[in-house]
């Protein structure tokens, strides 16, 4: 019998929900629910059906899990623990700082409703945050690192958005590679946060407004720029719209550590990813942990669960017997 | 606590675990046990305890694992189901096509004690079967790519060993960089044998040997060779035990796939491994995965598993708050 997967807010993260089901032999999409009109909500297969959020509490014996693909900055703090006490529920809550506490309303939630809830699903937190723990456990001597990119940093671009004079912007963070080739030749470097990454903007300025102002605003500013080399690049709308309309990310996770009786021997464990679509990607996980939730539910185990907890012949649409003779 | 260690078994691996074992403290070397003459085996650390083989059966109640270090060939298919009846044990058994009889004599023997076994844990099979599964879970439309080296193959070192006039020899297999950067594009190429892998080998003729000869006979040597383009170097005995005596491997997984309406979009996940020691890396993976055998085992799950059955969480030597605060 199909997984039946509901989507709770529909940007694109939740269109790439729609997406990934598709892709899924053993999930069914049971709706979208919005807090906008449902009749304005336009899914992309035509015989979806669009509720008002508030509807899902009626369909609780008919969803087998929720996807809530809401913000985290506001969005997801109220949403997941609301909902995961009446359904299994996976969301993407990426404040790195605040996952503590999530997890602790989530947990409480859906102990109380005897559901499971997966938390911080997506590739940064989750892939990346498996491959870290991964290679922490493999290699207990050795040291951690993150690069970020090459991708569109949405946070970037909407600060861009604000500076005066600015019609549109897109920021793209890009690792440094000869920093990413001294991690890898196990040097193990101190890098700063300028040797890292540097951060390429293109700006669309509305008339009338000062280039040299407004790239100086940039590169000034503190906290998003002024700790990076920054390039700014003016182009006009139409190569906006042309060239930038995608979303783009990725990164690589890597662990340098040593093994041997003094420690004689270097080991190198990377993991990357080139990603088109930085929502479509990260709504392929949350599928992925839906199947898992649901699994992980009826086998009677519940509460606030993250990537960590949730062993890999839970993700996969193929059995154990399968797994053991084709991919093992 | 600490975990009690015992190394079944003291080749290259198994000095391998013993290394490994000093690096995680919450593991303790119980002892070593080899079908050798105890007096004969030399543990790097002075103070380790070396033991006959069957006189293990003599402290079940004293070890908490036992990470067995034999062969696949004909080692482990007997110790792992024999002593899976009495300890929570390791191995790393890695010939994939007897895997599912291998699973089905360790489950019934755990099983059978009340005892967790886990098998064929390593890097391949192990840590590049658990990327395969997790880049099929999030991604179901795409293409596997597995590429190995650069690095020793034992087994072909040990073909080329057995020609005539062969004195000693040592293979690399060496992944193709165009075919790699094929792959990494996206293009989804069918790559033969030969345009994946190359091999390097270097050969230490006995006196009076004819090279052409020995060279002939590996380039086409069947199955070994015949399919490669196979380059051949004739060096001194000196010049191997200078330049050879290290056992460097590693490899690459690669999943491409594509996501959104009309799978327009394209996704790269890779890992890889650049490994120093073979058997070094591979010991460090047993470890952890044996912290994770004794933990499952005390939550009563008993039976065989593989890397497929095992949550992130139980290789970790650090608490789940302290995952989630500092890893997710």
């Amino acid at each position: 019998m199909s997984i039946k997967v509901a989507i709770y807010g529909y940007g694109n993260l939740g269109k790439g929900v729609e997406c990934a089901v598709k892709q899924n032999d053993d999930m069914e999409l049971f709706g979208i629910f919005t807090r906008r009109d449902p009749a304005a909500v336009k899914p992309l297969e035509d015989n979806v059906k669009v509720y008002k959020a508030d509807e899902i509490m009626n369909f609780k014996n008919d969803i087998d899990v929720v996807i809530i693909c809401g913000g985290s900055a506001t969005d997801l703090p109220e949403m997941t623990p609301m909902l995961a006490e009446h359904f299994n529920v996976i969301d993407s809550f990426d404040t790195h700082a605040n996952i503590p506490q999530h997890f602790a309303n989530t947990d409480a939630a859906a102990s109380r409703g005897g559901k499971t809830a997966i938390i911080s699903v997506g590739w940064d937190p989750g892939m990346f945050s498996l491959n870290r723990a991964y290679a922490n456990a493999i290699l207990p001597v050795g040291h951690d690192y993150t690069f970020w990119g090459e991708g569109v940093s949405q946070g970037h671009s909407d600060a861009i958005r604000r500076i005066e004079g600015v019609a549109d912007a897109r920021q793209y963070t890009i690792p440094v590679p000869a920093a990413l080739e001294r991690v890898r030749s196990g040097e193990n470097p101190e890098l700063t946060t300028r040797e890292k990454h540097t951060r390429r903007c293109f700006v669309v300025l509305k008339d009338g407004a000062d280039a040299d102002k407004v790239r100086e605003e940039i590169v000034t500013m503190p906290n998003y720029f002024d700790e990076y080399d920054t390039e700014v690049n003016f182009i006009t709308a139409e190569e906006m719209a042309c060239d930038h309309s995608n979303l783009p990310h990725g990164g690589f996770v890597i662990r340098t550590g040593t093994t041997g009786f003094d420690n004689e021997h270097n080991h190198v464990i990377e993991y990357s990813l080139k990603l088109d679509s930085n929502p479509e990607f990260t709504a392929s996980v949350l599928a992925a942990y839906a199947r898992a939730a649901v699994r992980i539910n009826k086998k009677g185990d519940t509460g606030c669960k993250t990537v960590f907890d949730v062993a890999p012949a839970e993700l996969m649409n193929i059995t154990p017997e399968e797994m053991r003779a084709h991919m093992l």
